[in-house]
C-alpha cells in the first residue's frame, strides 16, 4: 500500500522539477460554496501525470535506467513519461495509437521520446508496448496502477493542505484512479475529516461500478469527451485505496462537462480538458453536499485538442441557453423574414446565423423553413422569444 | 507626473483587494529567450483594469464617495470600476454602448453596477456618460489618462521586479497607454537598465504614431480583434510618460494576434483576449531584440467573447499551417474522390471537412470542385500534399 511517507518522499524528489500549481479562487462558479481550483492544467506538460511518472522514473536502479522506460498512452501520460525520462537522462519509448491527435504525438516527440505509432486504438498500442518491454527489458511505467506513480500524484494533497489548511473537501477526476488514490491517501492520513470525492464521466463509470459491486469489472465500451478518464478497467491498487479512503464517487454527463469547460474559459480564463473539468462539473451541478464549505476542485489537465474545443464551446453555450436555435415555418410571402428578425432583435437577442430553406414534404408547397441561430441570455430568454413569435402566428418547428 | 511613491502607495491600498497574479514560465513559445507571462488575465474581473480603478476610487473624498462614480466602457474598464465601487461601498453608473457583447454587460451588472445601455458605439456612450457626470456630480473614472489610474496599473511593475529580479525587458500592450505608463514609470525608476517595450495592433497604432510625430493625433478609424486596445486617441499624460520612459513600440498583425491566442491556449492552457496576447505575439514574431534575455510579457486580460474565440482559433490554426484548405478540380468520373482521400491520408493529414460542388463556369461541364479542410502539421506538410496531388495530375485551384 502507498504510505504518507512515500508521498513526502515524492514531494522531496519532485521539488524543483515540477510546478507547485496555483490554487485559484473561483468565486462565481457555485453560488453557495467557496470553490478553489487546483490548476494541474498549468503543470509542466499540461497535466498532473508528470508527478507520478517523474517519481517512478527517479527511483529506478542504475541497471534499469540503462534499459530505459516504455509506456503506452494517447495523451497526458505519454508527455509526463517523455519529460520525466528526458530530465533524468533516460531513454523513453512511447507507444501511441494512430488515432491520437497529431498535436499530442508532436508534443511527445518534442520532449525527446521515441514515439512508435501503432495502427488501431489504445489496446493495440498497449499490446505492442507489452511485447516491447518483454523483449527489451525496459521498465514499463504504468499510468496509474503503481505505488510510486500513486505516491507522486499524492503530492497534490500535500500542496492542497498547505495552500488551504481550512479545506473541507476535495473533488477529484477518476479514470484509472491513480490521482484520487494518491490524494486520498495523503489527505485522509493528515486530516481524516476532510472529504475526498471522486467524479467520473457517465459514459465511463468504471470505478463507480467497482465501488458498488466491491470488485473490479471491465466496461465493454467507454464513450466521453473526457478522453483522459475514458478507462475501461480501473487499477486494483487504486481500487483498494478508493475503497479505503474515498467518501463518494459521482458521475457527470457530457453536457455538464461541456458547460464546465465553457465556464472555466469565461469565468477563470483557464483551459481544461474534459477529464480536468469533471470536478468542476460535479460542483456546478449539485452532485455533492458542498454547501457553505471550502472546496478544492482538481483541474487535472488542460490538453484538449483545439479542434474539439470549439465544438465543446458551442455545446456549452447551447446547454446554458446562450446559443439557441429555432426552426420556424414561414409562408413564402414578403415581409416574414423582416418580421421574425425584428421580433428577435426587439427582445435583445443577437442573430449569428440564418438558413432559409424550402419546406419539406409536410409544409405548404410555397412554405419554407427558417433556421435561426442566435445569442441569448438564458433559457428563459429563448422561451420569451418563442412566445413572441407564436403570438404573431408563426409555427415553431424545432427549438 | 506619476511618481514611484504613488505606485508604492497604490500597492499598499490594493494589497488584499486584488490578486498578485502569477508570473508563469512559457518555455516553448520563443526558442531563444526565457519568456514569462504576467497573467493579468487571471486577475479579478479578468483584466488589470481593476488595479487603476480600485486605487482611484479608494482615494475619493467622503463628499465624492457619496456622489458615486461614473465610467464609460464596453469592456474591462466597466468591470474594473464596477467591482472597485462595490468593494468600496460606492454607487457606480456605467455607460455601455449597445454593440457590446451580452456577456460583458451581464458581467458588469453582476458586480452591482447600474448599467445604462446607449444605442450606438463607444463615442455615443462616452457622450452620455459626460452629460451624466456633469449633471450628477459623480466622479468620472477615466480608463487611462489619470495619475491615480496610472499609478494603480504601475503596481504590476513592482510585482514583476519582485517575482523576477533578473528581468531584462517587459513587453506591454498599449491602447490608451495607462498600463505601460504605470509599468514604465515603476521599472525605469527602480532599474533603468530593464527595457520597457510597447505593442499595438497594426489596425490601431495611435501611440506608435504619437511617438513618431512627438504629438497626439486621433485615428480616423481603428480595426482589430484586440478590441481592448482599439483606441483612437491615446492619453496626454500617458503619452508624456511613454516619451520619457518607453524604449520602443512595435505593432503586430491580426494573424499574429490570433496565432498568439492559439499558442497560449495550446502551450499554456490560458485564455487571453486579443489585447492581452499582443505582447506574446510581439515576442513570437521577432519584433523586438530579446534573444537570450529574461522577458516578461504582460498578458493584460482574458475577456474574449467565446463566440469570437472559435473564429480566432481557426484563424490561428490556419496561420500556423495546422488547418489547411485545398480546392481541387475533379473530373466527374469514378474513383477520383477515393484517390485524393488516400493521397492525403498516406501523407498523414487528417481530413475534417469535404465539400463536393459542381464546377463553375471555367470548368468542364462534367467537372466539379472538391474543397477539403484538413489538419496538417505545418505549411511544409501542406506543400508536400499539394505536390503529391499535382504529381497525380490534379489541378489545384486554391490552397
Amino acid at each position: 500500500m502507498v504510505s504518507l511517507e512515500q508521498i513526502h518522499d515524492a514531494a522531496r524528489v519532485l521539488n524543483g522539477n515540477i510546478r507547485v500549481t496555483d490554487l485559484i479562487q473561483a468565486p462565481n462558479i457555485v453560488p453557495n460554496a467557496n470553490i478553489y481550483l487546483k490548476c494541474e492544467n498549468l503543470q509542466v506538460t499540461g497535466s498532473f501525470k508528470i508527478r507520478g511518472a517523474f517519481y517512478k522514473i527517479s527511483q529506478l536502479s542504475q541497471e534499469e535506467r540503462e534499459k530505459g522506460v516504455v509506456a503506452c498512452s494517447a495523451g497526458n501520460h505519454a508527455q509526463g513519461v517523455a519529460v520525466s525520462a528526458q530530465k533524468n537522462n533516460i531513454k523513453s519509448t512511447i507507444f501511441i495509437p494512430s488515432i491520437a491527435p497529431l498535436s499530442k504525438i508532436e508534443a511527445t516527440k518534442s520532449y525527446g521520446a521515441e514515439v512508435r505509432l501503432i495502427d488501431g486504438v489504445y489496446d493495440d498500442a498497449y499490446e505492442a508496448a507489452v511485447k516491447y518491454y518483454k523483449e527489451s527489458g525496459a521498465v514499463f511505467v504504468h499510468p496509474f496502477d503503481d505505488e510510486l506513480v500513486i505516491a507522486g500524484q499524492g503530492t497534490i494533497g500535500l500542496e492542497l493542505l498547505r495552500q488551504l489548511p481550512e479545506l473541507d473537501a476535495v473533488i477529484v477526476p477518476i479514470g484509472g484512479g491513480g490521482l484520487i488514490a494518491g490524494i486520498a491517501t495523503c489527505i485522509k492520513n493528515i486530516n481524516p475529516r476532510c472529504k475526498v470525492y471522486g467524479v467520473q464521466a457517465q459514459g465511463a463509470p468504471s470505478m463507480v461500478n467497482a465501488m458498488e459491486l466491491h470488485e473490479l469489472h471491465t466496461l465493454d465500451r467507454v464513450s466521453t469527451v473526457a478522453d483522459g478518464i475514458a478507462v475501461k478497467t480501473p487499477g486494483s491498487l487504486t481500487f483498494d485505496l478508493c475503497e479505503k479512503y474515498v467518501d463518494d464517487i459521482v458521475t457527470v454527463t457530457e453536457d455538464e462537462i461541456a458547460t464546465a469547460i465553457l465556464t472555466l474559459i469565461e469565468q477563470q480564463k483557464l483551459i481544461a480538458e474534459g477529464a480536468g473539468a469533471v470536478s468542476v462539473a460535479a460542483a456546478m451541478f449539485n452532485k455533492l453536499p458542498i454547501a457553505n464549505q471550502n472546496i478544492a476542485c482538481v483541474v487535472s489537465g488542460g490538453n484538449i485538442d483545439v479542434t474539439i474545443l470549439s465544438r465543446v464551446i458551442n455545446r456549452g453555450l447551447m446547454t446554458s441557453g446562450r446559443l439557441s436555435e429555432l426552426t420556424i415555418e414561414l409562408l413564402d410571402k414578403p415581409g416574414q423574414l423582416k418580421e421574425v428578425a425584428s421580433t428577435i432583435a426587439d427582445l435583445g437577442a443577437n442573430v449569428v446565423r440564418v438558413h432559409h430553406n424550402p419546406g419539406g414534404k409536410n409544409t405548404d408547397i410555397n412554405g419554407c423553413y427558417l433556421k435561426v441561430s442566435m445569442e441569448t441570455r438564458n433559457h428563459e430568454h429563448l422561451a420569451e422569444i418563442k412566445k413572441a413569435l407564436e403570438n404573431k402566428g408563426y409555427n415553431i418547428i424545432k427549438g
